[in-house]
């Protein structure tokens, strides 16, 4: 019995790969007759990635274009960043195997087709309310909130609950095993 | 009797304190490429400040953040500001003992966990529709309107509300015991 | 009989008065950290001043705020400006007179507190649909769109129909005068 | 026999033309005091016409407005640009020549009156959700996203849904052709 208690033991969340255009931002992109561009987020976002990160939860960004206010960003909010990922699958496949981690223990956030594969792979996958069909069938959490206004916090909270329910659930086995043994 | 009249006599709200990110503003921020950031509110709000300051409540504006946009903002409508306020409900203590004011003398309002102890404290208290649950179980009074788009309008025009029906009940009680003696 | 077929005639409408903030944009003022600020309207409510201004109606723009974009926007689409408004119903009247107009002959479209006696005084007013109770209560029209949004193209048509249908009835009306007499 | 199988042969859309103000952008202007204009679009919208392109499909935009802004934007997502088009439908009749296409060859989304024509003509139409009445009678799928804010992708699915149909049907027909012969 001690094996049955010790193997189903919840994981924990490590990392969560977080795609830019369209979940951390809204996709819009503003140019000026200048050439310059400019893109947004929420605060309300960037707060639920620094209470995840407190949390010990590494956050990743990824992203498919090369954009250098994604850097910016990226540093801002202290997330390694991978640009121009025409295969995001192969990234969060190395991150995942760099950091020694279980599909269980990697969360995604995505909104397109090309976050398809993420999606399915990763332990914990979320899309905001506005994503793409394809994307919605991948996820196992539509948020309630859209890209760039909300989704990214709201996902960042859903896998801080997992993670207590988790250890709520591990607490209750520990008990059960030293009131049976 | 005296007394019954005249401890009951209800109090004006003298401070308004307003979050900046996420109330007065929508959250939202836009970073160029070459670094320079961006923020947005409403004309409606900051012309509810404008009027609700001509009618002798001081209105000051917190942020956790620590951003040069909010100084200018400050500035333009005449506001006292407390940047990385690591603990608002200190900031809020601070201002209400300074000013010599009891807590049902000052309003808040705020849009997230880190203004919930300001908000259960301030004597009317209230948070923008899109708020986190956190802070609309926290406040008295919920807007119809969203932060950065007339939220804090609507707020101030209900603490005017609230201070026109104070002083009418007042001056109910000063007829009814002038009639009395 | 001839009087009384004359004396009815229908008003057209001459001039719209249009205030900015709130109306023609949606009373989102954008501020950098270096200070610049930026506004921003759509090219929808553009096109129906266009297309009222080449129908013959004169098209102002009024503000009670000092704001250069506002003098750029005027100059790009060919309307005269009147900022710093204290008392908006002033300079309105000041251009019915100058005008040599009728007060049917003036449509006026505002959003605010600061528009309620011109909206009263117009022939023909109107309010975007996420105007103030107060504004909404004194216009005859409340438009389906928003400030900023599409709610002055919409004025506009509204403005060109009521000109089509009173050049309709006067037609029947000189039609049925010829057909009496 | 085989002439019927041949002529009903469906045609593949070969040119799409795009409305750029209030189609591929929200149609908001952006303008700072020192007189600099913004324009955004949505990543989703530029993603589409980029899987579109790669699908065979060429590109074209339209303005009715002369705006450098368009042309950095064209510039970006490799799309041929005409601007200053007082009468939309010469361009497209000329686009259509040049390229020897048919009607039935050509989609077009738009939004505006200054649309209505093209759209009438072209054989596949499309306005996003927000447009004018009038575009959207004469267009053939209204969107259910709005402009700027994914219509465009969703009207380039819905051309590449049709040429998949038409493939299929096509693929049908020349089974059944091989059947019966």
């Amino acid at each position: 019995r001690f094996g049955y208690f010790g193997k189903d033991q919840l994981e924990q969340v490590k990392l969560l790969v977080c795609n830019i255009d369209g979940c951390l931002t809204d996709g819009q992109v503003y140019l000026s007759a200048g050439g310059e561009e400019l893109v947004s987020w929420n605060i309300r976002d960037t707060t639920g990635i620094s209470t995840i990160q407190e949390q010990g939860v590494e956050v990743c960004l990824i992203s498919s274009r090369d954009c250098s206010i994604h850097k910016l960003l990226a540093k801002k909010i202290g997330c390694q960043l991978e640009q121009n990922a025409a295969n995001k699958l192969e990234v969060l496949e190395l991150w995942k195997s760099k950091k020694k981690l279980s599909w269980e223990q990697v969360a995604y956030i995505g909104n397109d087709e090309s976050d398809v594969e993420c999606l399915k792979k990763a332990g914990v996958s979320g899309v905001p309310h506005d994503a793409s069909s394809d994307a919605v069938k991948a996820a196992g959490y539509t948020c309630r909130n859209s890209a760039g206004r909300g989704a990214v916090r709201e996902f960042a909270d859903h896998i801080l609950l997992l993670g207590e329910q988790a250890r709520a659930k591990s607490q209750q086995k520990k008990t059960l095993k030293s009131v049976c043994s």
